[in-house]
């Protein structure tokens, strides 16, 4: 039989180990990379090696045109277009000449090698490297008949819209870039 | 009065319960669809459809270009840009003559309809079907003049900012297309 | 020494009372910019200055082209590219010419005007008002040359990638824009 008080200090104390449990569940992010650009692959990147190094559980979900960031064939050669983005300091009719994607594409590499950044393929390694799990989307490879064989050994899985709304459900933090 | 062991295990039950309970509410799904075109349509209702499917309650909000999905006008007109986009396998200057955005929104729906895809027309009965909100935005709606006249019937209703964020504040994913 | 029905109410008592603690919290929004079109733009202040007149903890991460937008020199000249965007009545190779892009600028900031909606500027001071924080991209900087010198007064900080997912892991809404 137990006192008032007791009582009292026990259910705080299994409420308060309940409380930290909670609080020490792993973090969890969730990064749905839709776009094939260089600066679209960077921050799903930034933010998974951070967060792993955190030690976060985290996910790098790739669908659209982000699958081409896992494809063999495209992944060393993503590039940034000069048009249609009024933030780079070359006007559209210029961006549309022969060359321009390349030109800006090695400008923006160039920029990141000089400030120490890390390139996108040592990016792959160093997340893998972390524990980030790589996903493929299932739906975007029956609509662009890319083949597990095409997908860098780095992929972990290929699965659909619900295992990743599963995924998706009890993280705390996810972002489609 | 109860002995030690008998007030545990009361404690123990009421707060499986309520774990229980928490658990098997309902999960929310709310996707922001903001642009126009056809790659960026389609990711929001394979999200909502399977959600819905998944008995979700799921909701669509279509805000500035995606608004476009939404129009009468618009919704079964939606197109693919063949600028801008360095994944597509034509260059800029290419893609610059007039007639290949309609070219390049032909091959899309070509593909989709040879993988058996539906078309986006279908997968906005389907999301209707399954239940899914389909809401629009006042702001939007005030800056473009769209009226209500103009939308689609599948619209529930036309909502504003503060009431788009109650809908997310609890949602267990909300992602911004 | 309870009784098996008082022990239960104490039980409910402070069991509600902790939910409501809960349910009081203060929401919290993250929005991340990271585009540096006026379309891209305006999104992130219709949500970040109506949720903090809802009494929101409200947070702008402005990163890669999003940085234009607290840019000195770029933020009142934020444009809209009429190329790449099928969801604009105009055409990629008239949206080519010299001087579309101003036009197409033009054209929302007058309709914005028309509609009585403030201007980004404007949106700018009150979000500032209401009290809703700008953060800054530490890698996007390192990255473009941008320094503390070159963003305009409102920025609260700058901070990585490590102190941006300390902020979204307990964030309510979470969106990347």
């Amino acid at each position: 039989m137990l006192s008032h008080h007791k009582e009292f200090r026990i259910f705080s104390l299994v409420h308060t180990l309940e409380v930290r449990k909670l609080s020490e569940k792993k973090k969890k992010l969730l990064v749905v990379c839709s776009k094939g650009t260089i600066d679209n692959a960077l921050p799903p990147f930034f933010l998974a090696t951070t967060a792993a190094s955190m030690n976060w559980e985290t996910h790098l979900y790739f669908t659209f045109w982000g699958m081409d960031i896992i494809t063999k064939k495209k992944s060393e050669n993503l590039k940034l277009s000069p048009v249609g983005n009024p933030s780079l300091p070359m006007p559209n009719i210029i961006g549309m000449l022969p060359g321009m994607t390349a030109m800006a594409t090695k400008m923006i590499k160039s920029k990141m090698k000089k400030t120490n950044m890390p390139s996108l393929e040592e990016m792959i390694k160093t997340a893998k490297d972390l524990g980030v799990k790589f996903h493929a989307c299932t739906p975007t490879m029956q609509l662009t008949g890319v083949t597990k064989d095409d997908l860098i050994p780095e992929v972990d899985d290929i699965i659909g819209v619900a295992t990743f709304l599963e995924l998706a459900q009890d993280a705390d933090v996810t972002l489609f870039i």
